[in-house]
């Protein structure tokens, strides 16, 4: 037996019991110990006061304290040994910890990506919601099926062959969380020497596409974008895979033109993959959108579509449409990385589809983005007369390049500086290519109408 | 100009434009000819009829089809020289597409694994779903936060830290996809020699872990299991890390013993990681659950919890507790991987939890499974008095080992004949490892209540 003196007291151990909450006064002794353990007060090895005296002092029973030191010397925080005192065990002391970045919110936001976060349709969601959660069978709540859930998969397919041309069968189709994994679940199945793909990446292009690429196992490589889009003629010979924009490059704009569209699909046919990032489609104001590459090779193109865009990026909710041969091999890597999509999402989303919610929200949004950029376009025109505006035909960015010699970095800082957030090209370039002709990036999604006007007039003081 | 005799004309062609619907004629004609050409109706390099010859078959404006064939030549379907006819492009035919299976709906499911799918708390999650919908601000519906939203990461902190005795700051936190993202994160986040980390794994233990690590880009190596947990002795020293369950052992149900924990711990701390999976660590019916390890060692554990086991599988939602230095790595492989979890179901769930829904689910369903268990034991007494029955204390699955001499597997096989759905241990050894010991694992998460004493009937009968 040891020797009780040299053991601390309850007051010395800091520990209050409140008899007035629901927690029960043994769980609150068993937290005050672990607490006391790790902050260091107990150091390791030191033996804790009998279960005699410590009941004693907080005045509880013996068996209530008995069965504390139990508990935690089944947890490792005690240690005891037969005809010994129980003792503190060796815990580790908590280190620091990481602070969160708080979000910058502009003034004026003029940056790219965002559709309008303020025209969500948030009733519309949530009756699509309570029509899954009303209507799914039990069996809906069981572990996803790593392709999707069929009902979302008939109605894609549906929209696409409908909308975009594409050949949308359901069994060629994987529901995915988005352009991000579609990217990482294509590049874990592609094959390549050493299951290592080497994918081209258009050049500028959304950034963190080559991170994507490394983390699943890949080799990138830069191809250059001009007014026709990709530079079809400079995709290496071994590359394996290419992502593209046919319909509005991002973030140049260009729509990619007839014969490298066929140039492409050539290309492709020779045993490699179109990866068509069709992230924009939805929106071509100035005439009829462009059927996807897709449709001409359907075995040689992934296509991929998201919500990202049209909804919000917040939902992760994008799919895959697949050359049969990698229907396989995108769902071993999708129940390998993360099992399946959400169900209940994929569930709402079919039914937002399919009851025509979908489209009623997509031209209610087509005129709201419409107006956004004939205000925008108009505002520049005014203030800016001399810059060159390009890419305006789609989507809900286009590229302005003022005119004279313009650092485009400093331009956006200096802009920061007036809560005026755009981006410089520069942030999309890869590699390092750093020249970005002076040219900034303009979103038009997500800035409310009245404030375009000023926007463009503090551009314009800055220029 | 080519001679228009060769051409075909809209009969031969099979074109019907069909004027009582809402789709306009010229997008029926597109679709028309987009898809002769993709069945090789049309060949490629056939010239198409003359705008004006078309336009007379169908009885439309010549300009409707001049706009149709421009459309085409824009997407590739179609090729178009100066003073030359418009001609078919050259599209690839579609191949065959994949059948999807159809699932197996057993009169008995014993299968390990599910919880009571027809339990899921339908009206909270919608109210849960609803309030996030109501209350969430626009920014909400941005690009999600790698990390997950901040709402959630406090309300898990709160809620492991008052349960589960985590040391669990906010700020430690990172939201995943359930456990099989959390191991996909960590392997792509722990160092390793050419980035390839060794990572143990029980054995047995849940199904496909190992082709996650393959997938991220990691070595694993199996470790055996005895009735005190896992052989941490048998560790081998130069794994980077060990997937563990210390609170009930997944599948054969032993909880960690006292100085397995602490060797467990004296191993993670000497750089090395324990990725600790408390899959089913609510529900624990004879006593007390144990505090998870990650408390002892915060620094050397990485701590992953989910909702797969107490609401749905289905929802994708789970999170990692991070030693502070993997904090960053693993946001960043996240973010490569998927950007971000769904930003709604996170709100959602985190108003759950804020709530006490979640608590009042858990007391329901533990008292569910709690009554499961006390009939399944008492059945498989009463029936197979001499079977061996293990891992009863906690989770919603048991061992059972026959007595006598059986093969598991064909056990199985013939209970499936029967329509009684039960999995052979042999479905959770790693590598080459085939020897069951006879023994099978049952779930009794999903079973109906009635249904327990006919399935166990049905098995004695097979014994």
């Amino acid at each position: 037996m040891t020797d009780p003196g040299t053991r601390s007291s309850a007051a010395e151990l800091l520990i209050r019991l409140d008899r007035d909450v629901a927690t029960p006064l043994r769980v609150q002794l068993e937290q005050a110990l672990r607490d006391q353990i790790r902050a260091g007060v107990l150091a390791a090895d030191a033996p804790m006061p009998s279960s005699r005296v410590l009941a004693a002092d907080l005045g509880v029973s013996r068996r209530l304290v008995v069965e504390a030191y139990e508990q935690l010397v089944a947890e490792g925080y005690l240690t005891s040994a037969e005809r010994s005192a129980t003792r503190v065990g060796s815990v580790a002391p908590t280190a620091g910890t990481a602070v969160g970045d708080e979000p910058w919110i502009p003034r004026y936001d003029l940056r790219p990506g965002l559709p309008a976060l303020s025209e969500f349709p948030r009733a519309a969601w949530l009756r699509a919601l309570s029509h899954a959660l009303r209507q799914a069978p039990d069996s809906a709540f069981a572990r996803p099926e790593p392709r999707g859930s069929a009902v979302l998969r008939h109605a894609v397919a549906d929209y696409l062959r409908r909308t975009r041309a594409v050949v949308a069968h359901p069994d060629r189709i994987v529901i995915c969380n988005g352009f991000t994994q579609a990217l990482s679940l294509l590049t874990h199945a592609l094959p390549g020497p050493g299951g290592r793909p080497v994918i081209a990446l258009e050049n500028p292009g959304t950034p963190g596409r080559d991170r994507t690429i490394t983390l699943a196992g890949g080799n990138w490589m830069p191809v250059p974008v001009d007014s026709e889009g990709i530079r079809t003629d400079q995709i290496p010979g071994d590359a394996h895979a290419a992502v593209v924009t046919p319909a509005h490059q991002f973030p140049l704009g260009a729509v990619l033109s007839p014969h490298r569209r066929a140039a492409l699909r050539d290309w492709a046919r020779d045993g490699r993959l179109v990866v068509e990032d069709d992230y924009d489609a939805e929106f071509r104001y100035d005439r009829q959108p462009l059927g996807a590459v897709q449709g001409l090779a359907p075995e040689h193109v992934a296509y991929v579509g998201t919500m990202s865009k049209t909804l919000s990026p917040a939902l992760r909710l994008g799919w895959l449409v697949l050359p049969c041969a990698l229907v396989e091999p995108v769902a071993r890597a999708k129940r390998a990385q993360d099992v399946g999509s959400p169900v209940l999402d994929q569930l709402a989303l079919a039914h937002f589809m399919d009851s025509g919610a979908y489209e009623r929200h997509l031209r209610r949004i087509r005129k709201h983005y419409h107006r956004n950029r004939d205000e925008l376009v108009a505002a520049l025109q005014r203030h800016l007369p001399d810059a060159r505006v390009t890419g305006i035909a789609a989507g809900i960015h286009l590229v302005l390049r003022p005119s004279g010699d313009v650092d485009a970095d400093r331009l956006v800082a200096a802009a920061a500086e007036r809560g005026l957030a755009l981006t410089s090209l520069t942030r999309y370039l890869l590699g390092d290519d750093r020249d970005a002709g002076g040219r900034v990036v303009l979103g038009y999604g997500n800035i409310r109408s009245g404030t375009i006007e000023p926007a463009v007039r503090t551009l314009a003081e800055l220029v």
